[in-house]
């Protein structure tokens, strides 16, 4: 569960188990990366292709999409620890809060990228923008929030 | 589990449960609307104040937060159906694959929304832009990407 050692002045804390709501992978994203230290900080959208191979059954799921420019991928960083409230990234002793950092360290380990559609070819769907290692389990595509016109009329709340 | 019936030519799954990975709440998220009719299809940056009440162990995370405008906010939509790969959200017989779509209900129902941070009081954090049910599940708060500058140099990877 654990990838990183504890920095100075970082602080972990004791959780029990976490086990409030559960996952289903539907999928592997294949990127050029296979080490965490060659990985890009921050996703680029001139950056590799990679492929989200979803599992079979969720294919039909993909009906749509191809009408999106930008989409949104969710994906779990098995490989961080959990239990940083805070963090030093520069390692200088300064510290920062989980939640005012990107860092894979999270309790939640879940990677939101924006990332540009490129094609998409039966179950699998290429895209330019990750930044994640080479097995990363999928767990969500959604149509990027910023190109989303919803399909249906507002409700009450959607206007002011 | 489930809160919606199935509409003409939507699909459903048989899936054995769900147990590739675990959440853990990090808190609830208090809104307006307790129920889901009232709620807006999407969030506002000039809708109501919500608040995001961490469990106290998570306060120190929010360290440095009060530097980004924008955070995006994940939550845990407890109450949709997991198994739906098509769904014809204006009920009239089109349909549109659950990762074209924004709807709660998907494999993993996590909600990603940008908002606006209004403040941060202790272990709660104020913001607008949301359009979950009040008692919502929070997962996890990131600064938003769009405003977010790493702290750190740039990584190989990041270079075109």
């Amino acid at each position: 569960m654990t990838d990183t050692d504890i920095r100075p002045n970082e602080t972990a804390v004791r959780l029990a188990p976490a086990g409030d709501a559960q996952l289903r992978f539907i999928g592997t994203i294949h990127t050029p990366w296979t080490d965490r230290k060659d990985c890009p900080r921050q996703g680029r959208h001139d950056g590799p292709i990679c492929r989200l191979v979803l599992d079979p059954v969720w294919q039909p799921a993909l009906t749509g999409l191809e009408a999106y420019p930008q989409i949104e991928v969710l994906y779990w960083l098995d490989r961080s620890r959990r239990d940083l409230v805070t963090q030093s990234p520069k390692s200088d002793g300064s510290i920062t809060g989980t939640f005012a950092l990107r860092s894979p360290v999270r309790p939640n380990p879940i990677g939101v990228s924006r990332v540009r559609l490129v094609g998409i070819d039966g179950p699998e769907v290429l895209v330019r923008g990750l930044d994640c290692l080479d097995g990363t389990p999928l767990i969500d595509i959604k149509p990027d929030r910023c190109a989303f016109s919803p399909q249906v009329p507002p409700k009450p709340g959607d206007t002011g």
